[in-house]
């Protein structure tokens, strides 16, 4: 074993006697920390980020480029020193351009015989064929894939904080070895991210449905407005920037990403072509229901998407209120819960014109039933759940 | 002519007589002001919030919707009287579902011979034809259609200001009375909203463009999601959510859209197809630049698009500064940069090793140019524009 691996207690910090590739975790096993000293190599968006989290927690952390005053503006924004790094770092994270990854996580394999390895591109399945056929010892290799960026780049978009609360995909393989898994976790965990473990073919499916076809889509979409006239740009709304926003990206480094990830995407992108196909088909036959139902399973699709910070949606629960048949008494009611500082998501009402009284369900966020319930039945409501 | 428009001074207020239908501009002819009463057919999300804009500015409207609860329920969040109008309306603005928009305007134009008829509905055509063909006289009709919306819908998504500062088509034909137009053009104003003057089919291919072919594509995008296994979505980040967010659109609603647009779309849908197959083939021969080519495309359609209020994005100048070639000096120029609370949107260096300064180049925003100098300056750094 290149590397060491030790327990310390949960005050205790990272043990440190010059001989620096190694994680310590606290007794719990839960609070992975990082030593150092760490490389990152690639000062762009996503490299300077990671060595500005690093740099931000105290860890030793070194910064390289192809280009030395990328390096020396990713140094000079927190991310490091843009020196030369000591012999003894642990940790290596590649973050150079798609398809540079591979040959520069051989050569950091090769640098660095005492150092885990691993890198934060998109595509996992080509730098691993790579570095396999490269016949280096993969073992030190662990491939991650922090699921954070920006239409910008460059490490003048960089930020400390790009990674927190975000997921962060370790892709573990049989052959890797444990301790250079630990480390990888240690680093997403530094980072602020939640670490993901997804094996190398999953990955690459999971990302061509949830970030290459989105982008390759995008771009579709914005390319039939680079063709139309200036005039129909006016009518632009709010849908059209968030579906064409991403479009925005760099087209070196999205050339590079779906390329890597050409087969996996083909197969994707085959499906919307499908997808198009009955449309057009539906649209010409004037086919409602056929139209309705691929409607449908877009709907279905947005809401499997899990909430923002990797939980579930939103979950809204209904409150119930009897409300008098009488002018006025709606309105006063959402004055009142307005005044409660709870936002209605929906509401019907079941009111029977015989009755002297009405019910009111109220569709509200599962945290807002107990204080909108108390603040109604304070102002003489009869509210509940 | 049924209705009547005059001149006062741009102090007057609008003259009132019990003779209602009317609009009234002042005297520079920039600021039209609508009349009352006002009647709004339908009370969903874009009815109500008409509803609503107009009542928050003073005008004397009057809800109503197939179902009484919904005229109700938008009358009771501010959106006028859900009581029988008076005779007297001088506009009635048709905010029903799409498939039902034609018979509406039918209905309003024989029910209020005196009023001026317009729509919010988001194809032109179709019910501008179903108009024509019932034989009544169409001229008192103008078709109009804000660009405001939101994946939610009904009279609780509904507000007074969510047309302020958006575009709204006022779609003018030759057989249209000036006076519905400019009437039609009052509404747009009380709204808060900025008019933009299409022809029928040319405002439908604008909106195929940039409203109906974005929901679909975002729906077919999301329509993947659903058929993905769950554990691929803990990777879905903020570009998927962007792409996908409208999909969640009511299907119905966008069911009834679609089709009524559906020669145009398909014309689209066709030329995203053709990308489709240009970019597998692509993929498939490992093309890299002619991948680059259609994403440099999408890169030229998401500039295309104005800004958020309609005017031009935001356009960017770069200041120059010299800066001496030692350790912190780019740090200090971040420092001193940021407490001038200017952001720096990007930034290139132009060192030459032999000599002691090199310039960097940062770009801001235009109307930062002066501050960020000024700052710099104070703080002994050269820099000019």
């Amino acid at each position: 074993m290149l590397w060491e691996c030790e327990r310390v207690s949960p005050s205790g910090h990272p043990w440190s006697d010059g001989y620096a590739h190694r994680v310590t975790i606290d007794a719990a096993g839960s609070e992975p920390l990082i030593g150092g000293p760490v490389l990152v190599v690639g000062a762009g968006l996503i490299g300077a980020s990671v060595a500005m989290a690093l740099t931000s927690t105290g860890v030793e952390t070194y910064v390289s480029d192809l280009d030395p005053r990328v390096a020396h503006v990713a140094a000079s924004r927190g991310a490091g020193a843009d020196t030369e790094p000591p012999d003894n770092v642990c940790l290596v994270v590649v973050a150079t351009p798609p398809d540079d990854v591979g040959s520069a996580v051989v050569r950091a394999l090769t640098a660095y015989p005492g150092a885990v390895v691993t890198d934060v591109s998109s595509v996992k399945a080509k730098p691993l064929a790579e570095v396999q056929a490269a016949g280096v010892d993969a073992s030190r290799y662990v491939g991650g894939h922090p699921l954070a960026g920006s239409e910008r780049s460059g490490p003048m978009a960089s930020a400390a904080d790009l990674f927190t609360g975000r997921a962060w995909a370790v892709v573990a393989r049989d052959d890797c070895d444990p301790d250079a898994v630990r480390m990888v976790r240690a680093l997403v965990h530094a980072c602020g991210a939640t670490a993901v473990d997804m094996a190398t073919d999953d990955h690459d499916l999971a990302v061509a449905r949830t970030s290459h076809l989105p982008h390759l889509v995008a771009a579709l979409t914005a390319g039939a407005l680079a063709r139309a006239p200036e005039r129909h740009l006016a009518l632009s709304g709010q849908g059209i920037r968030d579906v064409t926003r991403i479009a925005a990206g760099d087209p070196q480094l999205w050339r590079q990403i779906v390329l890597a990830n050409a087969d996996t995407l083909s197969g994707l992108l085959n499906e919307v072509r499908d997808g198009i196909d009955e449309l057009v088909a539906s649209l010409s036959g004037r086919d409602g229901s056929r139209v309705e139902a691929i409607l449908q399973t877009g709907v279905a699709g947005t809401a499997a998407i899990p909430g923002k910070h990797g939980g579930p949606a939103l979950p809204l629960a209904t409150v119930t209120v009897a409300i008098p048949d009488e002018p006025g008494a709606l309105a006063r009611l959402f004055a009142d819960a307005g005044d409660a500082q709870v936002n209605i998501e929906d509401l019907r009402i079941d009111h029977d014109p015989g009755r002297r009284f009405g019910l009111v369900e109220i569709d509200v966020a599962e945290d807002r039933v107990a204080p909108l319930i108390e603040a109604l039945r304070a102002r003489d409501w009869s509210a509940h759940r």
